[in-house]
């Protein structure tokens, strides 16, 4: 496979990027080709801003329809340009960074919202009353494989399904539902590892060796069974779950997986 | 009430600026302080990085023993020193933005990432086997209160209890419960106005209108019921919710309001 590791953590000297290095060691001894877009070391733009659509002519910026223009026109910038042939390139993605509050860094989160072109990301197939849209499982990154790679510094049980942080799955949801399965991406369960401020090479080990087998494992893991949007199973245009498809008592965000 | 607004929107003449601009000129005719901070206006770094910690003698960054030792010798750099600053002096935070892939825009998130520093917003009182900090309630900023604007472009369906983005308290739950719980504040329900790209004059003046009634009521609003980490209802130190607290079928995010 093709693999595309965009990682996001200031420290080349980190667990984050020893752990990156254990994954692209293994990957590549499998013979899967990978290639790294180091947030940091590229010094990578954040925030999105006029410069981001050298060809906008409006007073204007509305961040959508500038997107939307700069893509059809092929005016994005060079940078931007650089990330969406990687992904088009790639067979499988994986995010990897600290969770920071509980969320991507911000780098990341500016590599999501500047690279999610509109018309590439969003903004894909016919909006109308009968169909809105190539998202949520279906668009131009259908096909295609991806998952986190997740550093969290507090305890594993404070983010369990009774932990005060909320659960790691339900955290990560809007990453993995709402940025990587959106564009169509088939996502893999997340790798996190807890309570990294605590590491001693026992647990370093331990660590590296179970993202290992889940390196090996890459092309076979079953993905998280999310639900299709125009797979059946919610109402057009307003993109609500049929009632009685789920398990008595689901609710939130485990709606959207089946069974 | 002091009010600092920290707002994250790259157009001056944006739905979000214009919304914006209401609820000050609200908040101001009631006799209140109101302060900004414009993060695009005001260039804001958004990625934590070295430059972030002038003090460091270490060849290796880890940013939160960095955070760390620049807050307790006062060494954070001006910028940051300034926000922490503001949040001592408001009674009230608003965090204004618009939802960018179902988060915070990269600038917001480095706002957070950057000024949450250890031992003002995390890291705060005794960590031990019988309690783990002040946090979920307890905190720096407890006293005070705190709430989201949000403008969102897709429908409002689509973001309701059965709805295919996920329910919209539980998509800000990583912030509201995560961020701003976290260090104390009182957390007010969301604002939140939807399908913000095909918004005209009486869509806005209702948007508007509905925003003015918030500010009025902002001193009495309930805040929404968060459960206090030290308030009995956790199991110390592993911070899970104790058996039978919760309404039966609550799982997930719901489980940290009480009622």
């Amino acid at each position: 496979m093709k693999v595309l590791i965009v990682f996001a953590h200031p420290e080349p000297h980190s667990l984050s990027a020893a752990l990156r290095d254990v994954a692209i060691r293994e990957l590549e001894t499998a013979g899967h080709e990978v290639r790294v877009s180091d947030l940091y070391a590229m010094n990578w733009k954040a925030q999105v801003d006029r410069a981001d659509f050298p060809a906008l002519t409006e007073d204007r910026l509305m961040p959508a329809a500038a997107s939307k223009h700069a893509f059809a026109t092929g005016t994005l910038t060079d940078d931007v340009k650089a990330e969406i042939d990687k992904l088009l390139w790639a067979d499988l993605l994986i995010l990897h960074f600290p969770l920071w509050w509980y969320a991507m860094p911000a780098i990341l989160k500016g590599w999501v919202d500047r690279v999610y072109a509109y018309g590439f990301a969003y903004g894909v197939g016919e909006h109308s009353d009968t169909r809105w849209g190539d998202r949520f499982g279906e668009g131009t990154l259908a096909g295609k494989r991806a998952m986190l790679i997740v550093t969290a510094g507090g305890w594993e049980e404070h983010y369990s399904p009774r932990g005060v942080n909320g659960p790691i799955d339900d955290l990560l949801f809007p990453i993995t539902h709402n940025i990587l399965y959106y564009p169509g991406f088939d996502v893999l369960p997340s790798f996190v590892t807890y309570s990294t401020d605590r590491f001693d090479d026992a647990r370093f080990e331990a660590a590296a060796e179970a993202l290992r087998q889940r390196m090996r494992d890459v092309e076979t893991t079953a993905p998280i069974p999310y639900r299709k949007q125009n797979g059946g199973d919610y109402v057009i245009p307003t993109m609500q779950l049929k009632p009685g498809l789920e398990a008595p008592g689901t609710s939130g965000f485990a709606l959207h997986r089946r069974g």
